[in-house]
This record gives C-alpha cells, structure tokens and sequence, in this order.
C-alpha cells in the first residue's frame, strides 16, 4: 500500500492555518495543496498571488502575526516612496514581501510557469509540502458592485474590492475571468484523483473555493470524490471568523450559516466539520445529505490547528 | 528678448554633477537635458532608467553619495528576499530606489509614456529642470564582447557589461538596438532647436552621448546647433573619471585623451572645454577644428561643479 495523499483546496489565511495544523500530524511530503489563484493579481508591473503567499509565509513561520498577510519583520520604504509620486499605494507591499514578487515576475517573463516558480519559492523556504497553482492560465475573480451609489454595476477586480474597498460594500455577482478557457495546473488532477484525503479548507467558499472549483475539471473530479472528501465550515455561529464570507453568502442568495454551507459542499462532500457554537444546527446540516461533525474549528493556536487536522484526518490516521 | 534656455545632453553621473553646477548659476526652468535611455534595463518587470534616476536624485540632493547611483539612506530588504530565491542580484535595487521603479512600471503599464512619467517623477522631486528621455521608444545599448575567452562575440545589454561584468571585459562593438525606428521624443527636437546653448555633458561619449546622438534626428540638429554647442570631455589626463570611457574609447578605436574627444565632437560642437590637467593638449584639440578652453573640470564638490557651469555657460551669463 502507498502511503497515504492528502490533497487540500485552498484559499488563504484559513487554509494556512489548516495546512499548518495538518503539517503537524502528517508527514508534509504527503500534502498537496491545491491553491486559488483568482485573487491573483498584476500591479506596477509584479506579479502577486495572495493566497499561495500567504500560505508559503504562513508555513515558513514568517507571516505578520497581526495582518495574517504579508511578511513579519517588515519594511516599508517602497511603499513610502511609491507615495512621493502618488503612486497606487492601496495594496500594501512590504520590501522583503516585495522580493517574492520581483523573483516570480521575472521567472514568469523569463518562460516559467506559475506552478514551476511556486516550486521554486516554497523549496526556497524550505517547506516539504507541495503547493500547486489551481490554474497556470489567466484566471481572475470580478466582483460586480451592488448598492444604490453610482458604483452600483460596476465589476472589479477581487483586490479593488477586498482591499480597496475594504469589502465594505455589497456585492450583486461574483464572476471568473478566464475560467473557460483555464486548464488546471499540471498534477492538479492527479492530485485530486490520487488523494486518499480530500480536504477543503475552511476558505471562503465563493471567492476562494468557488475559483478552484470553476478550472474545468476540477469540480467533475471532486464529484467523484466525494467519498474521500471532507469541508470544514469557515461560517462559524453565522458570521465568518475573517473577511466578508458571511455577507458574500447573504447578497449571492445563500445561507449564512454551517446549514448554507453544507447546501454548497453536500455535492462535493460527504463530511462537514462544523464548530462547536453550531451544535444545534448539526441536525439540519445533516438534512442536506452531508455528515456532521462538532469540533473546535477555531484555530487560534498551532495546537488548536492540529487537533482540528487530527479530526479532519481521522479516518486516515485512525482507520481502525 | 526671451530668456536664455539651455539644453543639455546628459549622460548619468558626469551629467548629474554637471547639472547640479548649472541648475546653481541659471534658472533651473531655462534647463533642459536630453537624457540617454539607452542604459534602460527591463529587470524583475520593472521598467528601469538608470541615467534619468541618477540625475533626478542627484539634483534632489537624494543620491547616494558613495555610490553615485541610489538613493541615499536606502535598505536592502528586498534585494535579501530576492537572493533567498537564487533571483537576479547583480543589479542592486534600494528599497526606496525601488518605489521609483514600482511607479514608472504601473504608469506606463496604464498607457503613460516615458517622458510623461520623468515629468511626474521629477515634479515629486519638486526639481525646477526638464528632463527629457531622448526618446520614449525602445532604445537599448547592446555591447559585443572581445577577448579571448568563450565570451567573445557575445552581444550583451549594457547593464550587463556594465554593472553585471564590472566594466571588466574587453569590448568589440556597441550598437544602439532600436535606434533606427526611434523618435525624438516630445520637445526633444525643439529643446535643441530653441536653445540658447547646447551643452554635451562630461559623460561617456560612446555610450551615454551616442545613444542620444543615435535617435534619428537628433544629431543632424546638433550638428547645425554647432557654433551654440559646448561640450566638456569625460576624459582627464588620459583617463575617465569614473566608469570605462577610456577603455572603451580605445578599444573603438578612438584616442582616450582630449584629442580624441575633440575628433568626436568637432561635427557637433564649436567649444571643448578640457582640464588643466590636459593643459599641454590644448594646442592639439584645436588642430581639430575645435576650440578650447582650460578649466578645472573635476566636480568633487557643488562649489567646483557651480564654477565649471559658470566657465561653460560663460557667453551666455556675460554676453558682452
């Protein structure tokens, strides 16, 4: 027997937190995270991928502890000087965070591929796991502006409205530039296809999960692999831990509870880890044809990430 | 009458120093420098003017003073991130020099042009002068190696002779990549044109002169501007004061003394001003149609360079 694969769909700072539970009580050589690329964006010319770095910097025991982004330690004389000229200052990047992005861009334009520079970068921080790129393609999240002001129609890129805006305004459509026409990275099926796990991570599900899952023939795989699949909730007691899952989930018609969620993964999985504070909701959740499971999904400590990995794994290191 | 305007070929370094001089004794909004882009380098996605910062930071009294280039008081964190990846570090980018390049990269990335930037850049400066990129087309600097070694014939860019191999290899060959479709670029044709005085800064004149020259257009116009022209040799005693014009001089096939500056300029210029250093040459740079005049010409200090701009914009500040 082939010792056992674990593939996980991810976003970012919840996925990192997963991955850097799951690190703890699996070998990470059997790890594959497969990675959003659609908050990926191309500004003063860099190529930055949010979600793939936050988890590298999460991993490596460097991110900031107090954004959950970007790079501890850091400095910020770019920025500063990017604002003498008026320059696009919105989107935070730190001088060391600037160095992964000066690396990627230039391997991109000297021929490598997303996937491969990834390899690159998380072997350069000495991570064991594997970190795969949803999509080599072009593939972007857009964001189209509800309300009643004059933005209201308006589609933007997922960074204008995350960071910019702050996700402080609401959202009529969420939309996948390039998707069609995206193939998924190389072993990204194998990936998917080969795992005696599948986990997705308790990442948004509509601009993190959703993205993944719009490559085609990623959500048909994990379809088929729903058996081995199981989600862990990132709604807790209705309202998302960070960012704005739980108002997405509202203004695009779904539930904003562990109930909306099982609805979106019962096709996908079979199990639901929800936390602790939706116990009473189990029972409707399992309504949805999903299993429930009750745990503390809250991972505000390393050691509170690992024991809700040593849960999520349990039938695989416990197959008893 | 109108007031008096001066046009300057600019180099990096030389022209900086020169322009510091010159910006001491005239209102710095009768200047102008054409500036050489032929150094410009496209590196990590960013669109770098290594001739137009030097001057802009050198005239924000921002220039790093050890190192001629850079800004002063810089870090180095993304440069130390970089190399964490095995990614390109011979060409030393500060943090803050960073945020410059950051700003160029994004606006013409928006659609802006080169010259249109340098405007911006400098104004964030609150520099008084005009700087002009001799052209906002691609022009790029391409030096064929000699010697003897596996090297040889080898086209490199200029960046890569010049700052990647230290000025430290024999060369067979520049060419001006681009030039030939190039186009003066705006008011650069009216800037030398209108000019009271044309001034050819102390700057390599293979090099950083040439690529100017080699924007169709540009030098015919000097070459009919010669009775207003004045130009100041990079070479003193034989030798360049900083960087390889001597070597690179000789290895053309040109003379590296004052001589051999007179035989390139005399097409263009009416006035050679020469070091006291090369006192005994004089005779001989006039023996080239030329004429010349003795000066200190080594600016160490904003005192020397002020007293060199005031001997070379002499018939102009005392017409009499």
């Amino acid at each position: 027997m082939t010792d056992p694969q674990i593939t996980v769909l991810a976003g970012g700072v919840g996925a990192a937190r997963m991955l850097s539970g799951i690190v703890q009580v699996v070998d990470p050589a059997s790890i594959t995270a497969v990675v959003n690329v659609g908050d990926d964006l191309e500004l003063h010319g860099l190529r930055i991928s949010p979600d793939l770095d936050t988890i590298t910097y999460t991993l490596a025991g460097e991110i900031n502890p107090e954004t959950g982004w970007g790079l501890k330690g850091e400095s910020w004389q770019a920025m500063e000087s990017l604002k003498r000229y008026g320059g696009i200052s919105w989107f935070g990047l730190g001088d060391r965070d600037l160095g992964t992005h000066l690396y990627r861009t230039q391997r991109i334009a000297e021929g490598a591929t997303l996937s491969k520079v990834t390899a690159e970068i998380t072997a350069a921080w000495g991570l064991g796991l594997r970190l795969l790129p949803a999509t080599d393609d072009r593939l972007r999240t857009m964001i189209t502006l509800a309300g009643d002001d004059a933005d209201a129609g308006l589609e933007v890129s997922f960074q204008e409205y995350f960071v910019h805006r702050q996700h402080g305004v609401p959202v009529a459509a969420v939309r996948f530039d390039g998707a069609e026409q995206a193939r998924p990275g190389p072993d990204v099926l194998d990936a998917l296809a080969d795992a005696t796990q599948v986990v997705i991570a308790p990442s948004n599900p509509v601009v993190s999960i959703d993205p993944v899952l719009a490559v085609p023939g990623i959500r048909a795989l994990l379809e088929a692999r729903r058996e081995d699949t199981i989600a862990v909730s990132p709604i807790v007691a209705g309202a998302a831990l960070k960012g704005p899952a739980d108002r997405l989930l509202r203004e695009l018609g779904h539930e904003d509870t562990v109930v909306g969620i099982a609805r979106l993964y019962a096709p996908l999985a079979s199990t639901l880890v929800i936390d602790e504070a939706d116990t009473a909701l189990a029972g409707l959740v399992e309504a949805e044809g999903i299993r429930a499971i009750v745990a503390p999904t809250i991972m505000s400590t390393p050691q509170r990430s690992a024991a809700l990995a040593r849960i999520v794994l349990a039938d695989l290191l416990d197959p008893s």
